[in-house]
């Protein structure tokens, strides 16, 4: 058995190291065109923001100790330029030897990655414009620290533009963040992304929102980023960082089947058209955990275990590559922001029925120091209550509850097994009632007609003939509140029911939910029946509009202490 | 309705909330014995310690709190001293007032807690020796402290006794820890507890395991502690953390159904045997969830959650309890160890059959700052993979990966599942394959028949006959090996096939799996057939022995970079 394999970063060298562990007679070939293979690029932004010292620290493999533990041989700097299926042989071009040779095969791998987009924006190619993909990206960078440049622009707000902003920060440059849509991070709904807006802006990264780059041109040296909003910026350098796009040009001249989204079409068991040549990593298509629908989603997570899926199924083991959720994570300085299956925006896109609550829980028990509130959004089905996507923003202990909920959205579960989970409680470590359960008590109260809601985007049309109820501290309310709102405190709710109509709608709200939920359980027995409740409260609904007052503005601090002793109450009896 | 709930901390102050949701007309008393309702009594040991400074923080609900927001009538001071459930009726005592009073009820709840246990030892009631379940508990043992003690005897190894352990140490108080088992926290399997044995006497915690005390002497108003090996320990004072016992006396008194293990007995209702008697919280015995055996756990989350469906089912609503668990966690200095489901000295006690495999992952990426190798154990059945238990032991993202398997054994996932769970990645949080991907790889790879495992306690009994094989480098093996082994270093092993016999059991090792892995498929295809891997390598064999080179033991660093970076290769292509 003769296996080659192209390209030998993640998908790739899983499938060789797995390939060897079930064969030890293959001969297996890995062919990457770059210098290095088996990198850490999720590591890049890290190494040139200081984090990571040692450069060596991301070269995790080399040919010879591939060689050594695995017997592989691994060929760096031979880039395959044409595949025939038919004769089953690749052409390779040796840089260094600069010369051309054909291989044969028995089995093929693609595992060629993505390549980042590089639109044909006016002066895209000027020399100061690079993007992070690989070793020699990352050096390129590096130097144009070391030799002194002081001001960078990051040209998109994603994963990548992000790290890449905080590593510049980390090395003292000035920062400017060019991103198309009115938001950081797209992948998240919108009211989920302005604490990140704000956090970004308070560690001095000046943020351009809504607003694409449509010509770059030199100036001595620096380039000038001219927007389609007109203005003009200037910096040392610029990285872009707008997407990547699969590395399918071999795979389409070899007329393999490609999906809509331009990545390579595979089978369950990673099998492309051609069933000798498989494919893995960032260039497949796969299936999307919650919607089913075909999705291309680079991460590296996916990418590791398909590889592993292509060895097993080369050797004739029966494995399956089950779909993709879309788990991901990002530091953003302090905060943290992560998400896990399908969006609003996407469910809505697809016209898929949908639920949503909010919640505002603390990383840990909030009398043991170093917790924040998180803002968590929670996405189910209306029907059943599985979980469908959840998406979270905060301090400490967001990639945690963003793992529990990506094992219940792969497990299938509900809201409902939500309120049953039992997790790790100490106090430095969570409450005890987590995040998690909360999650549920809220969905699953929602879904059994204990409460109704209503949403930041209602406001302020569904309302016009509701009365808008703040039921806040009265110094509270004084500070900030929702125009058109009158204020009964909760602890006076009881005996103000005849100020309020009983025939009228009556839209409640308090800071993140709790109180109005309680003063929607006085409401309902009294037999107010047309009422819902603010979900997420003032803090989801400043999210949304992304106002003044929205949690991580400067000037705002993401925990007040007085705010927070508010709603003491309910981080303790709040079992919903 | 009127609703009397006996006791106000977790449970009882959860019914009591949750019931004022549900209905906005019953009458809710609350009756608490002691001073304070609803503390954060999982806070106690860290404002002993000075981590929560403001001991008000601990005081999360007054009874006026509780009548303004909820209209609960709580009585503090009030002790219940009779339940006639045939009149249903109960008799309270009014501390303050020192009367005693009659009051009915419609439902009553029991949910006391549990009281910590003082054995009949001799000396039991010197005043110098203390418990810590409550907020006066917690003051006396701070006035000891104020007033000058300069040494605490810490009797007991378990969650409580290691949290008040520290919190002398953060005191710079001298401390010494006296535990009947021959291991700290006995939840855990003997060789999960070793790192935490010698990170305890890293932090100057003297520690005096598999003993107990016999006698408490007075000396001068300090106290002697003797101990059944004949030592006598002398300390200020005494804090016994010997564990709990569920304070039912109310309810035998009232011939209520009582469990095997002095727990009250309910429905999934949380019913008692009388049906207008609920209980709930550490004074009841539940299902195990893993095992299916009545257990009886004091746990704060199940508490809580069980006070909640109290309140559902008062009021007509269908609510039922599933199972506890037993997912905990705690922190032991700079680590944490945690545990769900069974241990397989509760597996063995059952004569419930199961495998399990061990790793040590990082906690995240290995090249970005700030982790560790963690020690995972994993317990599973051996016909269908069902996730059974797990224990681990580490620095950071101990608690992430714990509250990762209490989902997935609450959703009775397989270790085939574990490799399909798709868990947010980026450097600073995990690795592209999770550490519950690898525990689900490495246990498959068992289900599949991919590698046999031998382990600590087999040798050297069950190897006598065999050879006992050490692929680490010749550096490693002079530095230390198992006795008896040969060295074979994995890169030489290929050339060095005809040194070793086929017709012996070959039983192979290496520092955490990893290279022996491969050395077994080397071996396996090249027709060797009694070939078996030590399970965790020799990280997980010297907990077992808990000996010289076991991780955590003074000299003797965590992470040890020079060794680490020999099995880099595993930490990267490491898909098993």
């Amino acid at each position: 058995m003769k296996i080659v394999i192209i390209g030998g970063v993640a998908a790739g060298a899983s499938t060789a190291a797995r390939a060897r562990r079930l064969n030890e007679d293959a001969e297996i070939i890995v062919l990457e065109k770059d210098k290095f293979i088996s990198f850490a690029n999720c590591g890049l932004p890290y190494h040139i923001g200081g984090e990571i010292k040692n450069r060596d620290a991301l070269l995790l493999q080399t040919p010879k100790s591939l060689k050594a533990t695995l017997n592989i041989d691994v060929r760096t700097g031979h880039e395959v330029t044409n595949i025939d299926k038919h004769s089953k042989q690749i052409t390779v071009y040796d840089q260094q030897q600069e010369k051309t040779y054909v291989e044969s095969y028995d089995k093929l791998v693609l595992s060629q990655g993505a390549d980042a987009l590089r639109p044909p924006i006016p002066g895209i190619n000027h020399p100061k414009i690079f993007v992070l993909r690989n070793i020699p990206d990352m050096d390129a960078i590096i130097l144009q620290i070391d030799q002194g440049a002081g001001k960078a622009i990051v040209i998109g707000g994603g994963f990548i533009g992000i790290e890449v902003a905080e590593a510049f920060r980390h090395r003292n440059m000035d920062v400017e963040l060019v991103e198309l849509q009115n938001q950081l991070m797209p992948p998240l709904d919108i009211e989920m992304a302005c604490d990140l807006r704000y956090h970004m802006e308070s560690k001095n990264v000046q943020l351009h929102l809504g607003c694409a780059a449509k010509e770059f041109i030199d100036a001595s040296g620096k380039v000038n980023v001219i927007l389609d909003n007109g203005q003009s910026l200037q910096a040392d350098f610029v990285v872009l960082a707008i997407g990547v796009r699969p590395a399918s040009k071999l795979a389409i001249d070899a007329e393999l089947a490609i999906g809509d989204r331009g990545g390579i079409k595979v089978t369950g068991k990673m099998q492309t058209s051609d069933p000798d040549i498989y494919a893995a990593g960032d260039m497949v298509e796969v299936i999307d955990t919650v919607t089913g629908e075909t999705t291309q989603t680079p991460l590296a997570g996916p990418a590791n275990r398909q590889g592993r899926i292509v060895a097993d199924n080369i050797f004739g083991r029966s494995s399956h590559y089950q779909s993709t959720q879309g788990t991901a994570v990002v530091k953003v300085f302090d905060m943290t922001a992560g998400s896990t299956g399908a969006s609003e925006k996407t469910l809505r896109r697809l016209n898929r029925p949908y639920q949503k609550v909010y919640l505002h829980p603390s990383g840990h028990a909030g009398y043991y120091p170093g917790t924040a509130p998180m803002h968590i959004k929670l996405l189910f089905e209306p029907k059943t209550g599985i979980v469908l996507g959840v998406q979270i923003v905060g301090y400490d202990g967001v990639d945690k509850r963003i793992d529990v909920f990506a094992t219940v959205i792969r497990a299938k579960m509900t809201v409902f097994d939500l309120e049953h989970l039992e997790l790790a409680y100490a106090p430095p470590y969570g409450s005890a009632k987590d995040p998690a359960n909360m999650a549920g008590f809220i969905a699953s109260n929602f879904l059994r007609g204990d409460v109704k809601f209503w949403y930041a985007e209602d406001f302020p049309n569904k309302m016009t003939k509701g009365i808008l109820l703040d039921v806040r501290s009265h110094k509270e309310f004084e500070k900030w509140s929702i125009s058109g709102a009158i204020n009964i405190p909760l602890g006076k709710l009881r005996s103000s029911l005849n100020e309020l109509q009983q025939d009228k709608p009556i839209y409640i709200y308090c800071r993140v939910g709790f109180r109005s939920y309680l003063a929607y359980r006085i409401l309902l027995q009294k037999r107010f029946n047309n009422i819902s409740i603010l979900a997420g409260g003032s803090k989801t609904f400043n999210c949304f509009y992304c106002n003044d007052l929205a949690t991580g503005k400067p000037g705002v601090p993401f925990v007040s202490h007085a705010e927070e002793k508010l709603d003491k109450t309910p981080s303790v009896l709040n079992n919903i």
